[in-house]
């Protein structure tokens, strides 16, 4: 078993990486340190940066994640600003601002950021496309989790067991992907 | 007369710069050059490490400018991402976000910061606070202007003479503090 570790202070992101490791030979351990988050219009630019100020600072192999709902009808909003809106105008802010949209469609997208132990970049990308609804539902997941229901079911993220909503999501696509990099 | 750069792709902020510095020896001129604008709590810590980023490439003296729009409801909503949530979501969205609110207090900030020719760093701040209204009126400044009405006045930015903004605004207060202090 190898430690990998995730530097994230999101103990909802932080779970879902040790579920998803479960059977991997990687054991993820939370580092908290502190790395600048740019303002960009994507999630990738935000991790280029992130990974060339941590490799100055912190030894490799890490990972970092940064993620985000993109709602089609307000071009891409809250994307990379998504935990900032979360914190200030909430779930009930965004459903106000949907509050006459027709068009409900989103994406939840999940960059990882990988710093291996011999100095090489790489990135994951997961999606998983939804429709966000008009209330809050369920009590799993954490964030948009409960507005969010991911195409082709009828349950919310939050109503969704963590092994359901793993095995479609964002994070657990681009964490699949991570972890067939590092098993090859 | 001295050239000052002013390091922003904002036209509205740099006619700004340029009517409030008018009469002083300095000459603002535009440098267009990208730096990294981190997600932060606050334009302080935006202005910081824009201006330590710079200080690596940019050859001194010259200003950047942090503005934004305090949403005391919102806990400070938009804040550091006033620009982006106007791109995004729009004037429009932040009043549909407002609609039923009764407290519609809000600050506007503009924390500048200084690289001297010596390498020392200064912060420039200017507040202004006052009312989001429900409408959009006025076809003057830019961003927010046309629904925000400052403190004691009836007019919104985008109504009163750009003059008479300068005078209250919060990017005019943090200039004349910038301009006292290059005049010591």
């Amino acid at each position: 078993m190898t430690d990998l570790q995730i530097i994230t202070s999101n103990n909802g992101k932080l779970r879902e990486f040790k579920e998803i490791f479960g059977d991997s030979k990687y054991i993820p351990v939370q580092n908290n340190i502190d790395y600048p988050e740019i303002q960009a219009s994507s999630l990738e630019e935000v991790v280029d940066f992130g990974l060339d100020w941590l490799q100055k600072t912190t030894k490799p192999p890490f990972v970092i994640d940064d993620s985000g709902v993109f709602i089609d009808f307000f071009n891409g909003f809250p994307g990379v600003y998504t935990r900032y809106i979360y914190d200030t105008i909430g779930l009930n802010g965004v459903l106000r601002q949907m509050e006459d949209v027709e068009d409900r469609k989103c994406t939840f997208r999940c960059v990882l950021g990988l710093l291996t132990e011999s100095g090489e970049k790489q990135k994951f990308v997961g999606e998983c496309s939804g429709t966000l609804i008009k209330e809050l539902r369920g009590k799993g997941g954490f964030g948009y989790d409960p507005i969010f229901i991911p195409h082709g079911f009828e349950k919310t993220f939050a109503e969704l067991s963590s092994d359901e909503k793993n095995s479609i999501s964002h994070r657990g696509k681009a964490m699949r992907k991570l972890i067939d990099f590092l098993l090859k």
